[in-house]
């Protein structure tokens, strides 16, 4: 993909999700943080960086995904989900019109920036075919086996920890979903084509919130501030 | 191991990193979270799950270990540390008495909890030679190569993040030891000797204090108050 103005940046941003792990009984995207839902921050902070937005509500909350959309200030079209994660990305995809590059978000990691999402759409104009931040893995990790017995200490050197948004060259994604992989993972479906695939540098912010403890973490992140977004 | 009340239980806390990636020129272990040092959290968490206890200070500072140890308000001795994270922790081993068992704790891991130390114990007095609390890992996993380039997709369903404390039948650990490798985990030194390491399950709020962002979660966890320690 050569660079250029004329690069057009499709967002879909998955709010489907439920939030059971995190104790609620309504969708995780509804779920505060700071006074704001975790999709308005979401949608905000990525707005700036693309021409084209659509929200992948709950099915059974379209109205206040509407209300949150509303709320957010950002011009966003709005379909419901599907039963998968995989079927909740294709909606999206569809919804988007004429763009070069699609990326997917998810709504729980509301506290992400839109320099990730640039960091992310440049390695895919410069040649990649899906992109996505992504942070050294610090843990020291080991494998088990039943029991939770060690069966050995991993090299962790070369792995990464990957967040979200993911950017896709628009055609291999919609390739990738026509071949009908159901993935948690898009990057995963980009890989098993033959796609080449290259990470960028993320941010400890852009934690993705499940638990309640993850809450906890985004609440002292925004409480923080802002500091200046890495380019 | 065979469990009763002879059980005897050392506790090594090693708190001789320094705290430069912390932006700190003075020694990490007395960094302040919630007005108190990182060493004294760590310590009065421990110490009533063991019954002998070595801090192994920073070589250079070892009157302000002393002084963090005497506000703690636990009785503990302390020695300084070597040159490496091995030859600290070899210090701290050569300065406990008689003991069954060793635990070796990380001062950068303040907000552990005695629940923690108990739960690794009794995995070694079940018969494991070493065991150390552990999470899931819920981070989707890339391999790379030069220039972040996507190898693989990794498999997490099998890996542990391993946390501190790390407990160890007392003979083992001096034995792996007294063969003089290096290591920056013990637990990697029990393995390489054919020794079994069973994990037991760890907290989110154990977590290791490295970079400012991770003192900012330890201060929302702290802020958060106590839950209830499982046990």
């Amino acid at each position: 993909m050569t660079a250029g103005p004329a690069i057009r940046v499709g967002l879909v941003i998955v709010a489907a999700g439920s939030g059971t792990r995190l104790g609620h009984d309504h969708p995780k995207a509804f779920v505060r943080l700071g006074g704001r839902s975790l999709l308005a921050h979401a949608l905000d902070r990525l707005a700036s960086a693309a021409h084209e937005v659509v929200v992948v509500g709950p099915p059974g909350h379209m109205a206040e995904a509407g209300v949150q959309v509303e709320r957010s200030g950002t011009a966003a079209r709005i379909v419901p989900g599907g039963a998968t994660r995989t079927g909740s990305v294709a909606a999206g995809i569809d919804a988007l019109g004429s763009v070069d590059v699609i990326a997917v978000h998810d709504a729980a990691r509301p506290l992400v920036d839109a320099a990730a999402l640039r960091r992310a759409v440049a390695a895919v104009v410069g040649g990649a075919d899906a992109s996505a931040p992504a942070l050294p893995v610090t843990d020291t990790l080991k494998e088990v086996a039943d029991g939770e017995v060690v069966t050995r200490t991993v090299d962790r050197s070369a792995l990464r920890a990957v967040q979200t948004p993911q950017v896709f060259r628009a055609d291999v994604l919609r390739a990738a979903h026509a071949r009908g992989d159901d993935a948690t993972d898009d990057l995963a479906l980009v890989e098993a084509g033959g796609g080449t695939v290259v990470l960028v540098p993320g941010r400890a912010r852009y934690l993705k919130v499940t638990y309640p403890d993850d809450l906890l973490l985004a609440e002292a992140f925004l409480a923080s501030g802002e500091p200046e977004e890495p380019e």
